[in-house]
């Protein structure tokens, strides 16, 4: 089997689809349309069946308009192993309808631990357990343990995603510190660095683009076009569309002269639109998601004027 | 249901066994025992099955001796959902048998998606799926994302550790910069601090310890001992123990007058005994590591000068 390189797979997802948009599944059990939501007290199993029939939903009205999805595996693991067990059957009907599965985790621990997380996530078509096709990673711990997720990228092709710039109101506590000795860098300017080094080293010459992106927030958005320039060879994750704030005039900052370089998910705004009195004329939830993917994509295409081709 | 906060259940529990000890369970297949191991080319569900039967063993051999035990989530994530699944039932066979149960997941994220880790992990007794009594927390998002888990632990009695200065040798990329404008703090010293403050508001009378723990490796000691000072209230989990370099000499700096503050955790050394020649003459591999468990007990007590009554 003849892998393409993540960069590139995800360069070529987003042309064929002609926008950047990356559908976040982040279920909650208060907001699932009625007719799938279940009471709070219900057996976790019960729940969870719940979030799987719900993302499978959301996956079948998005996966012929978007490139991406992002499952959020923090709402899986909430209902503990049941809820993680739909989060691997989601993942896998992903895989099955096309789109690129990008596992949001914000995994990272020392040494051989790093390596189980990687071979956890990081491959598809049985390279992984889980088959994603990218993992969103913390840096926390520093750069050695960045190295054993690169490894497997570039083994098996699939890419992660650095936590650089977070899209919360708080994210400055660590992120935007500058630095004494390193000429009043800051922690995220540090992790950038790191980022744009590794992704030039697996960067290809059809792209420019490398396995290694990063995660800057759409709430932050001149912090976000100065990454894009620091990071000419990276991929960027944007979150903080919509619901937290970000808008697409705020977005185009993360992309390239040619639409590329950067996909922006939303999560609330399109998987519970049916929420929102805009789409409250759709004829079932189903529809007012697809509504509102499409609005997306369609205010992404105006703000980057029809940029990506 | 009367239920004791965290840093005193935590207190309590190293007092009745008399010692530090976390176990740490970081099952990895190349390392099981004979008998147990299984080729790698096995389905994952009998891998999962391999790696459950060893850690319940290692309950069965060591619960009788330590307070705490580690599930590192990383290897059983490793093989997908199937391991998830025998990692739940670790979790609950290690309560069942009495022992504080530290999620080993590093977990973060921002908003209600750190809610949802935090209600995911922090709670037994039914208050949370995974009914595990602490959790330990990536700070790199920021404090507000940190803010959700304290609540949590605040609310059920659980306790989180956050990452403050980790074993690895890369640990200094981001943890030991040193911050302009805060009079030439380094990171992990900010995170300290929260950590510090945190676990004041949350500190008892009864032992000082608040449910806000850190993390910091026993292989930087002059850390370890200035962290102590810092965060008097605070627990700390010490990694770093026997396989990464960490001598019961180096553990010391962690502990308060009276024996208590420090956790000390060892997975390979004590799970992985029998490969050690020193315990080549136990009857069988579960004596092994009954055996490296009464070693680290008695190391730590004596460097310690049976400190913990």
């Amino acid at each position: 089997m003849h892998l393409i390189a993540f960069g590139d797979r995800l360069a070529k997802a987003v042309q064929t689809r002609g926008n950047p948009v990356c559908v976040g599944l982040d279920p909650r059990l208060d907001q699932l349309p009625p007719g799938i939501r279940v009471d709070r007290s219900s057996p976790l199993e019960i729940q969870a069946k719940a979030f799987e029939k719900f993302c499978l939903e959301v996956i079948d009205a998005t996966h012929w308009l978007v490139p991406v999805v992002k499952p959020q595996s923090a709402f899986f693991e909430e209902l503990g192993p049941f809820g993680v067990l739909a989060l691997g059957r989601i993942c896998n009907y992903a895989s099955a309808k096309g789109l690129i599965v990008i596992m949001d985790a914000k995994r990272n621990d020392i040494g051989t631990t790093a390596t189980a997380y990687a071979k956890a996530y990081l491959g598809t078509n049985g390279q992984s357990a889980w088959g994603t096709d990218a993992l969103t990673v913390s840096p926390y711990l520093g750069s050695d343990t960045l190295q054993p997720f690169v490894d497997q990228c570039n083994a098996t092709c699939a890419g992660i995603f650095v936590l650089v710039k977070t899209s919360n109101p708080g994210s400055g506590f660590i992120q935007d510190l500058s630095i004494d000795s390193i000429n009043s860098q800051t922690i995220a300017q540090r992790v950038a660095d790191y980022v744009q080094s590794q992704s030039l080293l697996s960067a290809t010459s059809e792209t420019g683009y490398g396995c290694v992106g990063a995660v800057v927030g759409a709430t932050y958005p001149e912090q976000l076009q100065a990454m894009r320039e620091r990071m000419p060879n990276a991929w960027i994750l944007i979150p903080g569309y919509g619901a937290q704030g970000g808008s697409a005039s705020d977005v185009v900052h993360g992309m390239d002269a040619n639409g590329l370089g950067a996909i922006v998910n939303s999560s609330r705004g399109i998987i519970f639109a049916y929420e929102n009195p805009k789409y409250q004329s759709a004829s079932n939830w189903q529809s007012a998601v697809e509504n509102a993917t499409l609005d997306m994509i369609e205010a992404i295409k105006t703000a980057s004027g029809n940029r990506v081709t």
